[in-house]
């Protein structure tokens, strides 16, 4: 399977890097090689038929701060229009105003017959149903694991292991700094203020930290798991939502008291769509503590099924798009054996 | 795909109901009948072509105690080397000293090339290696994600999901009696003696509690997961143990001053096998409550994910069984598209 990575940040590195060391996994496992045909950053880029080297990749990213050789102006998807690959791996950072450059990126490759791979958010929180409908016109697939809860399996999950079940509702904690705020603020003590500078200095938190703790962040997953999940067509400005600027911590010790603690909670089924802090009790699995990230899927039959994972990170990023890369490898190896 | 339920207890009962149920959705998802062609209690058998109306299966068991008709001598296995049908619900009892009726009925399908769907623990428990070797010999899927954790889908996803991913290791709450009698002795400071009768007047415990606070239901679910997830060779007394018998009132409240709890955790990696009371810091993912079973994966990229489900029950169980005829179903429409 011959990829191209655009976007070569913490994410797209950490792609080439797992794709590096799985290489041996991936070619056991499905009998093909899969390589890297082509990588973009937002000014440079490199293609190579037979396949570029993860590693010299990741190095010339250190040295020169380009990824490539060949410099353009950052519209990918003039270039890639014109490349031979077979799936786009698209890890640009996320804009949640235009949703570009990813948007373009993802339907140029749908409209052209690749499979789409993507962390990006953006493109999926504010026009999801022309991306999915242009993959299934193409009938190629558009994977988007890593778009929700990092390393958290929510989305395979529930589309692929739960598929016999009807889900009914999911709510959980989709955003990591925000819980570990909360979470500082009832441990120590700590006022809002001083918790998010704690969070700041330990690079948990942004400088500007209004995406995460205005609970647009959880906004976008709450978006994407709505379409995804329940087939709706909703952008991220269709979820009610509350940040947690007005959590006090006279608010949280009265909720202690009760055995209780505050979490900013995502809420999604086909009639509600909202992001707020809630009130859970200690021993709840939605009371976890840290930054990771956490979702309860209520089922018809199973009742509530619960998964967690590191919601942040390049690794685990990566692990999700690993995850979908090996679903799509999977696919295509009965379909080879099909057309033999 | 015609179905033969071994078994007409709690949950082979839960399995009919449940195949009734999705009729529509395993129709249109597969364009395939899914059709109960046998069903067995330990007395009375029932078989046609045809398939049996679910409902009036569950209405003679109600009325009658006796599944079918027909009576036999308890072993199914002679009956079921005569009859047609693609796959077996092995749902009779678990034994956990022979593994019997459940490792002959197993084997007996696995040989005559039928794919087989089981929660019973004790075969997988204790012949594991024969009977995933006789599924390899014979082209057939051996799929037991039921009898680990009832809903919790933790083998499917360690199988299908983390593909990818190195396992490294799984810790976990296996037992939900264990961990509710532990949840109220810190909740409500009470006795052990004291939590155990109230879970056994709720139902929650059995009367003969020792299966479930000895260890040795937590010690099986450990055994099945190094054997299907590490791919060892390993029985359920090759796992070290250790129940709650011994914890004390005073090691609660110790372990409470501490912000920690105490919990029952299963461990399993290529080097330990063991159950045993572990103490656990409260909002940690394995501190929750309740008869929920919980599992933390460690892994190579993605660090650690946890899944949580209802560890036992009807429904519960019957929609882990829904997962893998579901997985079987897909794989079958892919082989029978190949075939064409």
């Amino acid at each position: 399977m011959d990829l191209v990575i655009v976007g070569f940040g913490v994410v797209g590195q950490g792609v080439a890097e797992v794709i590096q060391q799985k290489r041996e996994f991936l070619h056991d496992a499905f009998r093909k090689k899969t390589r890297i045909v082509g990588v973009f950053d937002s000014s440079s880029y490199e293609t190579n038929k037979t396949g570029l080297d993860p590693s010299a990749l990741i190095k010339r990213k250190a040295s020169k701060n380009k990824v490539g050789k060949r410099r353009y102006d950052g519209d990918a998807w003039r270039i890639l229009g014109a490349l031979e690959y077979d799936t786009l791996i698209e890890v640009t950072p996320t804009n949640i105003v235009s949703g570009e450059p990813g948007f373009t990126n993802i339907a140029t490759a749908l409209k052209s017959g690749k499979n789409v791979i993507t962390s990006n958010k953006g493109p999926l929180a504010l026009r999801f149903r022309e991306l999915s409908d242009a993959a299934r016109k193409n009938n190629v697939q558009l994977r988007f694991e890593a778009t929700v809860g990092g390393a958290m399996p929510i989305i395979n999950l529930s589309r692929e292991l739960l598929r016999g079940e009807k889900i009914l509702s999911i709510r959980g904690i989709l955003n990591g700094t925000c819980n570990f705020i909360l979470d500082r603020m009832m441990e120590e003590g700590l006022p809002f203020a001083q918790a998010l500078r704690e969070a700041q200095d330990m690079g948990i938190a942004e400088k500007d930290p209004s995406y995460d703790i205005d609970g647009d962040d959880s906004a976008c997953k709450v978006a994407i798991l709505a379409n995804a999940i329940f087939g709706l067509d909703k952008k991220y400005s269709d979820v009610k939502k509350t940040g947690i600027r007005g959590v006090t911590e006279d608010a949280i010790s009265l909720a202690e008291e009760e055995k209780k603690v505050i979490r900013l909670i995502g809420e999604i089924s086909p009639k509600r769509l909202e992001v707020a802090p809630r009130l859970v009790r200690i021993g709840h699995p939605l009371s976890i503590g840290g930054t990771r990230n956490i979702v309860q899927i209520h089922t018809d039959l199973a009742g509530e099924i619960t998964v967690a994972g590191k919601g942040a990170g390049k690794y685990e990023t990566a692990s999700a798009i690993l995850s979908d890369l090996v679903a799509l490898l999977n696919e295509n190896k009965k379909s080879r054996v099909i057309r033999r």
